[in-house]
């Protein structure tokens, strides 16, 4: 079936293995019958940096708060059209691949500077009720739920330095504040990351492997599992939001916020069965 | 004795917490004897997206390499100005605090640009010998070893929500390729942080009881222990720059690279002795 994909592209050279990613997505997912949008952010010459300007009715000029003028502006729909232009986007998507290098252990900033006039108030976060026990929709649940999200990123060091005891830490763990911070936070299902290492040092054979590796990802974009997150809403968390003690035994750091073999998808208590006939007046 | 400290200040508004703590930093040290200098990004309206105009010699402008002009342009002083200003900031310094508000489970795209911009290749990164066993300096050893950083951040959430098990992460671990990834790379030893949980909650007289908690650790910056990070070099990791399996026994995640009670900190093998009278031909 015919889906929409949106590419976030962050690289500042279109001939880079990035750009060279990038073109192999959108010719295989429109191959395969999708209709594709790239935001290529350095091309757009995307404005990196949150601050007032992001704001056409600045409410409290006199003490700046972002958090605060974000609700406002996307409220009153009185964000900058580039903002609002990223978020329609991203709600027509069915899906979003991020196409960036590894800086510094994470996205660049040019793209994080998406994410957050992007991922505005209202729309990212702040969004579902917010009280009491309940710590509003995130983690599973918000406005981008339905949607999935993969990342494409390249990485100058070896395989080694990342894995479970190599010197950098493992991946998994450097990704999981973009993963689950991120993009599951606003209810997004996230796909395991498509990954290159060394990737200063490919050969044009080299890219042909890794080009018919990530056409076969991007095949199963809309069919490949994605990282078992627990929901926040699921009952997997006690009312201070903290994982309940019978969960995540043997499993400590980020990992403890995957599902566990046997763990269920939702925790939450069973409702009081009432025998037939009884009634409640609960 | 009177050091110099760098505060690196990445918030919008001036009146904000963030501001108000960088205004108790600036007193106290200055009250210690200090000579402290800041770069407050925003109010330099600092250039946040890495790209080619960092350069004023771009020797593959055909095929654009971050990673390979910067190496080109801190080796032949062909950096733009503003880059060259903070590192030289950089090696003044004996002590940095990273003063910003946590946006996405990390620091602000101005800072992100900042830290890839300012950290060059040659300065933070690809320095020393990289050959063999050894992945240049690094983890510990690096051009900007000898001195110390603390990062001071608000946050708006609560912290339970960032306790080891909590639903975002344990900010330990969140905070983990900053201090690590980006601080401890280029040698610097990383303070625990001073982080304010619910930072839009605070009162005036929270306020002060927070101002006087950060006075504190201004005063112990110079002497407090730092996060005891394995170092690259000192025989912890083997020839794939992997954990050596004897070491980290129980831990898991990103804390298998800091020290345990009992881990030496050098932990190469002991050279071999030479009895008395002996000689060797190595």
């Amino acid at each position: 079936m015919s889906k929409n994909v949106l590419i976030i592209h962050a690289h500042p050279e279109p001939k880079s293995l990035n750009g060279s990613l990038t073109g192999v997505a959108i010719a295989e997912l429109e191959k395969q019958g999708h209709r594709v949008q790239v935001s290529d952010l350095y091309a757009m010459g995307w404005k990196a940096v949150a601050d007032a300007a992001d704001f056409t009715d600045v409410k409290e000029p006199e003490r700046f708060s972002y958090v605060r003028e974000s609700k406002h502006a996307f409220s009153t729909d009185t964000q900058t059209l580039d903002i609002a232009v990223e978020q329609r986007k991203l709600l027509w998507a069915d899906a979003m691949i991020f196409q960036f290098p590894m800086w510094w252990f994470t996205m660049p900033a040019i793209l994080k500077g998406w994410i957050e006039r992007v991922f505005a108030y209202g729309f990212a976060y702040g969004v579902g009720l917010h009280e009491g026990v309940r710590w509003g929709d995130r983690y599973g649940e918000g406005m981008l739920a339905g949607r999935r999200a993969m990342l494409s990123v390249t990485i100058g060091g070896r395989l080694p330095h990342y894995g479970s005891r190599g010197v950098n830490g493992s991946l998994e763990d450097l990704l999981f504040p973009i993963h689950h911070g991120i993009l599951w936070y606003p209810g997004i299902d996230v796909l395991p990351p498509f990954v290159i290492y060394q990737a200063d040092r490919l050969t044009p054979d080299g890219f042909e492997t890794l080009a018919n590796e990530y056409r076969r990802r991007l095949r199963g974009l809309f069919t490949d599992q994605p990282i078992p997150y627990r929901s926040q809403n699921g009952g997997h968390y006690d009312q201070e939001q903290v994982l309940r003690p019978e969960l995540g035994a043997g499993v400590s750091g980020f990992a403890l916020h995957v599902l566990q073999p046997g763990d269920p998808a939702d925790a939450r208590p069973e409702p009081k069965k009432i025998h037939e006939g009884e009634t409640t007046n609960a």
